[in-house]
């Protein structure tokens, strides 16, 4: 069935007399400590899930919290639309919030309030990554139910709680559950949009393989001066092993490591090109000046389409106040790997594994622990929910939407290809400066409300 | 004033009489959280400096807790011994108790029990470093007093609270107490018997330089997989600095480090070669086999007679539960040196910071904290004080006394050179094995007895 305009302006109207509402649920849903990393906020995910149930029950929509071996995913479907059948997706966890101290306000007790540039901003943990951005899509579903009766295409919704925690329980969920999960196409909104004025679908994402390393050298810590020298000190280990993932052109060294990562074709660099990426501009919102990569590349090439291995964390011996002359028995780091399309996860692991063990003294040990893997994805980018969906963004924002890549992993967009078998679009509202993962995370309240907007043009364009 | 085999007999045996209550003391100190490198633990110090001030009072010391910009220095003078005039020293300070859940008792609350050899040992924070020490000069002053009425000499005793934390603010009040302070020969009570057979008096001590670097890279967290390969990554940075201190010989690779380090004479050792030093059994201690230092170099030369580079502590990123893919925007690490004869701290620090400068990438910033510095030092091998002192341990322990070196800093003893004029003996009864800075630190109860009856007969020495 065709949208008429009428409709899709009184719908778009009603959106806009709703943002205070809108907004109140999305800082009631800011104030949930939903840290999905730390056992101590189980109860709070819990909450977090049960509240978007309440939200969607209370639409019409019928809604449960299924259990997992970890966190519940939210699960609900429309029994009301008609034609195509789409399946959003978002995650109600969020990140851990140190270091606390750099936040100028309480991370889950949310504040609007105007940023450096006199734009709106809501500032919370999760505003941006990615209860803001779930919001988008659930607010547009209100809407469109509230003016019109029901949605103008079926509507099915899948809002996980271990997105920031390695996720390794929605795969098993998803195949246990593939019939009533699949549907013509995944919407899912944790992306970006290239600029403030222009719409973007994510088509390139990378992968990531999470690895944690421990290891053990002296079987206790020991005083530096009576050991000092004749005692192998795993700090000294660790960081030799560290320096050692990557060659002073910054790239990784780990055998093999590049093998199936393909170049970028000329025709999409040409396309990147156009796109006006300002490297100076973007490494400044990091107060930084010299792209740290592989030194031929192209800072979009890097984040893009570029593997990295990055050392996400890193701890051994006396860390607090003061000074302590100890050598410590134990230290250990957290290490990510960025995959591209391409590359086989379990080989990365296995060739970090490898490199990282053949680097341990003969007296001393190391422990690994898995933390997720998941594989790059390419979306089809000729696809007809993919062209509907750009003509919807480019509608709200009055500028043609582009396509680009993303250094981000969402591996759950691998499992749909993989599991369901369908494909998915990745379309969001967020800005680079958002400070995701970091102190004073923030959305933009043009974000949100746009966003929610450019959702009920793009299921109108699913209909048409 | 010779003494009079009987009564050196008597004073032994009032030792023996005694050491219950002598105990009982040493435990209600021990039970006194005083870690100086905390400043929440400030109270505690005074604490721990008081109960050594009531406590010499008590015998008719002359005893105060004299202030500094830091923790108390407890000084305390005789007024009525005679002949020669010593000045004790030792520390009622000790070091952080993490990781505490590796004790297997409450470190401030003592416990006296069997080892897995069937010894009777004291089990607590500081019972060998150096609170288990220091009551051994104290107690042997008490059985004096009370059987004898008098010193055999003159005593002073000084006894500082923040040896475990940089010890800056001793030297100024050594300095500003000279003509007090300044005694014939200093007794420090910080270091280990040969083995638990032999006592010794150490010659060589190493010295110290400690810094603290902090490395920043962004001006904020960064999302690892909006940033990951473009952002300079202060773990990485800091890693690769770490990892270059040191050669694949496993030698300092700080330019100018080796300059001032003199081989160690033949003749000296030819008499370490004859005190059986067992390198297997002394790696095997700490859980080790092979050693970590220059590869030329046996493992006594490692730890008296050659300097080391220690990364004591580091860390950067997310470092708790779980997994979170964030580029940090800073990195940090404690790092000391410690210095043999001839090196001078200041170009040692000097060097570190220059080495570290040069790798930090132009956008990107260190910050330098220093944590004390000391250099090594030799006591010279043929004083009157020191043979008298080796016959008082002889006496004691049935076996020849030897003369040793050791890797640990012991700062005063090179400040009292300077600063006072005066040589030090350095004599202790802790053992290896004692894991001082470790979880389960201890001391022998055979060290605390056996150590009090060694400085009974060491005063009697000197009174010779």
């Amino acid at each position: 069935m065709t949208i008429a305009p009428a409709m899709l302006d009184a719908v778009l109207a009603r959106v806009d007399a709703d943002l205070a509402n809108a907004l109140s649920r999305l800082k009631d849903l800011l104030r949930i400590k939903s840290i999905s990393t730390d056992p101590a906020y189980a109860a709070e995910c819990q909450r977090a899930a049960q509240f978007l149930v309440d939200d969607l029950a209370g639409q019409g929509f019928t809604a449960a919290a299924r259990p997992t071996p970890g966190h519940p995913v939210v699960v609900a479907h429309d029994s009301v639309g008609t034609g195509p059948h789409v399946l959003f997706y978002g995650h109600y966890d969020v990140q851990p919030v140190d270091p606390l101290n750099l936040w100028h306000t309480d991370p889950f007790e949310p504040v609007i309030k105007d940023d450096a540039n006199g734009r709106k901003i809501i500032v919370a943990r999760g505003s941006s990554d990615d209860k803001g951005q779930l919001m988008t899509f659930v607010e547009a579903c209100r809407a469109w139910k509230n003016v019109n009766g029901s949605l103008p295409v079926r509507v099915s919704l899948m809002l996980e709680g271990e997105e920031e925690s390695g996720g390794k329980n929605l795969p098993p969920f998803m195949a246990a559950n593939a019939d009533e999960l699949r549907a013509d196409i995944a919407l899912v909104c944790d992306t970006d949009m290239w600029d403030r004025k222009t719409p973007s679908i994510t088509t390139m994402l990378r992968g990531l393989v999470g690895e944690e390393i421990e290891i053990t050298c002296a079987s206790k810590d020991l005083h530096s001066g009576m050991f000092g020298n004749a005692a192998r000190n795993p700090n000294q280990v660790l960081a030799e092993i560290i320096a050692s993932l990557r060659a002073p052109d910054g790239s990784v060294t780990l055998p093999g490591f590049y093998d199936d990562v393909a170049e970028v074709p000329d025709a999409i660099k040409a396309q990147w090109k156009g796109l006006g990426f300002d490297e100076k501009a973007f490494l400044a919102e990091a107060g930084l000046s010299i792209p740290a990569g592989e030194s031929a590349r192209s800072v979009l090439e890097m984040i893009w389409a570029r593997p990295t291995c990055e050392i996400n964390g890193m701890i051994g011996g006396y860390t607090g106040d003061g000074f302590k002359t100890v050598i410590p028995a134990k230290a250990s780091a957290k290490i990510s790997f960025r995959l591209v399309s391409g590359m086989v996860p379990d080989k990365i692991r296995a060739a970090f594994r490898k490199h990282v063990q053949d680097r341990i003294p003969a007296d001393c040990s190391v422990t690994f622990r898995e933390h997720g893997g998941s594989p790059a994805i390419t979306v089809p980018s000729d696809g007809v929910y993919l062209k509907q969906a750009l003509a919807g963004l480019t509608g709200e924002w009055n500028k043609e939407a582009v396509i680009t890549g993303s250094g981000g992993s969402i591996p759950v967009a691998g499992d749909f290809k993989k599991i369901l078998g369908m494909d998915t679009l990745l379309i969001g509202f967020a800005h680079v400066d958002d400070s995701i993962h970091s102190p004073n995370e923030k959305y933009d309240l043009e974000s949100f409300h746009r966003g929610i907007r450019s959702w009920v043009r793009v299921l109108a364009a699913f209909a048409a």
